[in-house]
């Protein structure tokens, strides 16, 4: 059984009540438990929120030594943390990158990230869809 | 009565310590007391500071879905944080921007603010008069 | 009691007219009504508007030694003239920048101002508030 | 009967002096002339030049609310004034933008315009030709 | 009698059927017949679309010696292909450069054309009778 | 049952014999048959690949106001190619971007898509398991 | 007897007054007339000042065909005006550009000037004396 | 017994005819009778000539595993082709990169090439002797 | 007896498990035990590290106005973080700012720091000697 | 009786020479006779020319703390030499900079000179007659 | 007999002890033994180096407007070096750029030379190869 | 015994007598006394100090195949020398780069240095001590 971690970055915890024609209805919590569900023959599924960029480091530095694979949806500090750039590079279990919305149809700043570069692979654009998509990719 | 909350980011904590030729040598803690006092008949005014990133976002969270109004002071996160503007964007309180000094006056690196696109509206330069005009334009 | 001098630059003479959504409804003739009854106590207001560039100058530097005050919309010349932004920097009157509209949520063209590394302070954002929150400031 | 208006900027009053490799060899004034002739049943021209930026500006509120379009060679303000584009955009009458030469065969600072974004179209290159062709375009 | 010959490029065969908002509803084939006999006594008119840059490129080769003039729209090509413009500038007929749309109040990188520096001129954003005028311009 | 159209651009005709260490050493018509097994129950898989970007368009064009979903994995000219761009805009089915590779971890020239913008979403570097993964999407 | 004209641009009526430590104590009027004193068997000088930069335009055309030297300190509308360099080309009479400060010390976007690229030289830096060396240069 | 193949791309069937002063008077098909009477004991030699971009990368796939040695001038696409840059990388055979004209003493767009980093070497502005040099070279 | 605060930032707790080819293979703690007793008669030794901004902030607040020297490795903060250099300035203590490896001969996101400028002087790439080079410097 | 040293850098040894279009058809030599002998009274001149950058600052250095004026026209390392400019900074006599033909409608590589901000003046574009220029400046 | 100058500047003394994976293992002045052996009936070879900006000019201009050609290899001054460009301007012999390692292949730095502009072709990447063909060349 | 050799470029022969406030007033061969004092057991110090940029790349040559190690402080050469860089490539002594002030501090242009990439380390801004460090880095 695979031992995958979600890792949610800044401002992902208001998803459903944030900007929804963006982002959906849906809350985040209500989606993972769906998850949880679907995938529990074959998939251990644990789940991480902080809006502070080093806490998510020491996530990723916490787990990733030891799961099988993270999903790493950064939020805004996809584009302007190479801190967490850094710690993908420096933990050993692979690492997707998600992201629900097509970054790449909206504001300029949105179109860099630092995490692409050092990540597996990068799932861009499905909704909440994106994270199903990225356990498949395990 | 009016329910304003004002969050100052980086190093603002040290105000009236801190380069006093730009800043002055008043702390924003004496300074706050005087703004209670004279609005204390129309404006209950809350006070918040942190020096972590993810903190300001998360009082944003908080309050940016019940309070009146905000007046954000980023610090040095204004020129870097499209975190904490995705917070401003998320909630439904509006936010003013304030700065003490023109930042326009001063290094490139400061003449770009990720938050000016996202709020209500931008003061800039008064010295601590600043958050007063804010209160003034609620 | 202060004399205070409003100097508007281009197409301002057309507020209430052009562009509604962003300017609103109110031409600045009406308004100026407004606040010359509101401060006719402690402030003498007096109005300028001007299309042409040079004529903005030639009022600066008229008013820019001898009144307390001068709020400067300069319009379109916000984001073109260096030649105002040098007559700021001739007089010794201090000068607040000020917009009606939110310019940083605008065109990127829109986003660089001459004239605010040599103002005092700039008031963006919030609508014709915006003249009346300089008023304060002074 | 249409209501047409050409309105020229800068240097243009040398027409038929100034660089005539670049603009040939004829006076706007004989031009307009003819031009008048030729289109006398279906259109009455009007014929406006100025150096000054800020008087482009009072000629386009003047005859913007009221004439069936406006021409517009701005000359070299074409590639400086946000101002001029401002009045064209706060404008109900439908402007076209002309100009003889092929400005995008010259310098490269002649090869943006602030008012093609505003315009209804642009006619370049063609010479005094392309006046006639913007009055077919009404 | 004149020769003149009609080139358009990407996607233009779509007409009608893409975008309508920005290109109309009108096919191409359609409006072509109209175009062929309303200058049936003056101009003999062809048509040649297509997808492959090459191909346009061979167009401009074949007719480029012999016609009277050629009228190009070369689609998404106009912002990225050397190529064509090299074959404009190549052959001794003139060409004339029509767009649809006003590319300049589009996005940013429809907002340079490679083929502008070499045509005769340009006419740009009067919907299909950009073609119309390009015609009246020979 | 589903139809799915695979798009595959320049160079991809080489895969399993073009820079293996980077591309993998399976042709893409041995993964395709396997592709077509694993799927027959649900989806009609449809594949096409060309060297000229014109023929990619045409591609397009044919199958995009019929099929149920296309798979585009334009090689090269994903970071080159407006035309194909208005193409994916100009149709009603929608399009899934894949890359092979991690594009974002090679030549900077290879980071920026035209096509991302357009398309409803991106899969990247997960080797040939983009396009299963692109499948699942649907 | 050479004619010789003097034009100055925005904000130097202040001279003598307006930031003395950059531009010195002395009136430009002051300095003219030991000028004309210093030159008056050689030379009929001519003063022309506007704030207004299509003024300066028309002062050019009036004399640039008739005298035999401009000196040009159009201020800052040396680093905005395409206009006034236009009108420079387009007369017949030389030009020599001047600046009182040394622009190249300033703020950089002093350090481009539209009017070197079409004068016949520039003397840049030496204080009111560069008007002098400008009359010995002719 | 050396097999070469000599690979022209857009608008290089014109030599002789267009721009003779840039590239010559000289056609192609009459200098390359030449140059295989001239090595025709050392070198078999072929030539293939096309405007279209994926014909070119065709033509490259053909030869380019078996040859030994491709001399390719594309054109205008050297300037814009990362799809014919990734067919040179693909292939074994070496290639050599030749131009007529110097490239680096024309446009500003001219003076990047995408094929000189996957290139062997590069032959630049000696004229048609180009080709000859870069026959020597292998 | 000197008081010298060692701060390190973002993934230096990893010290000794990332990337041993660019960072070594000896954790901090130990390398720090050995410093400590070099210097045991001279220098009281503390050391901080987090991955947290703001808490790098906080510390540099706690410690900089009364110990004698902070020797700062802000790891990727080095390259981001406006609101570190700003602590930097705001307090009294001198501080010098390294780093393990060769920032310059890596990335060229890594090439700027906006610490530099701020701090007393650098030492950069002597491995963990750089922080020994660093007390010497104090 | 004023010592003024002229410093002539790369190239400057051809005058006469070189591109005579350009920079006339006189040598150095000559010219300076002619020079020493119109202000013999009052001005002791001294020449030097060297194609070494690294002469051009040891002469600056040797008379740079002596005489009562530099003339200094670097040539080439006008554009590149930080090193001259540091030369320059470092002593005390005055430069001034000069040049023969306007580099400013040159070249755009000439039209920054790193010499311009640290030199008292800059007199350019006059051909040799800028050097007696530069003599009546002292 | 044609006399033909090979001129080769910073550090090509090196040669064959310098980054030998780069530049291969032979010294130049074995291999230029050779190379006059082989050209000993129809070409004069006279060899030239220094690492000393100014005195590889010193030679063109000896021998530039007397020999029949110089082969120019400037090493890293090829990228920096104006005033050689110059050098290559003035006189009158015909100049060849030549490198020996791909220059377009390795750093950004190195991918633009102010040579190429001026001299009358280039050929750059056949190792040592690359002289040879240039003496062809000529 | 170690041998050192220290290695100063442009200018530095001025320290002492060269802008005190950044540089101190203390000339080079007096503090280099000092230092030969210090390590006289364990160390051979040399001296060298040139402004000819490649008499620097010479004795580079020279030293660096048979010294321990080079202190390199080039001066402006720093910000502009790619052949200095490419020298200290080339010889097989490792190289640290020192500078006195700290360069980070002052103008842009000094804020790029070509030789941190290819030296051992840096160390930059402790004052004349900036040597001592670097032998204590050996």
């Amino acid at each position: 059984m695979k031992h995958i971690v979600i890792i949610n970055g800044a401002n992902l915890n208001l998803l459903g009540k944030r900007e929804p024609l963006i982002y959906g209805n849906e809350s985040f919590e209500v989606y993972f438990e769906r998850l949880k569900t679907d995938y529990q023959t074959d998939v251990r599924l644990e789940y991480f929120q902080s809006n502070i960029e080093g806490e998510i480091i020491n996530k990723i530095h916490e787990v990733g030594f030891v799961c099988d694979g993270i999903i790493l949806n950064a939020g805004a500090y996809t584009h302007t943390s190479i801190a967490i750039a850094d710690a993908v590079r420096a933990v050993t279990s692979p690492v997707v990158e998600v992201h629900i919305s097509n970054i790449y149809a909206r504001e300029s700043y949105r179109q860099h990230s630092f995490l692409s570069e050092v990540c597996k692979g990068s799932i861009v654009g499905f909704g909440l869809n994106s994270y199903r998509l990225a356990i498949e990719a395990f």
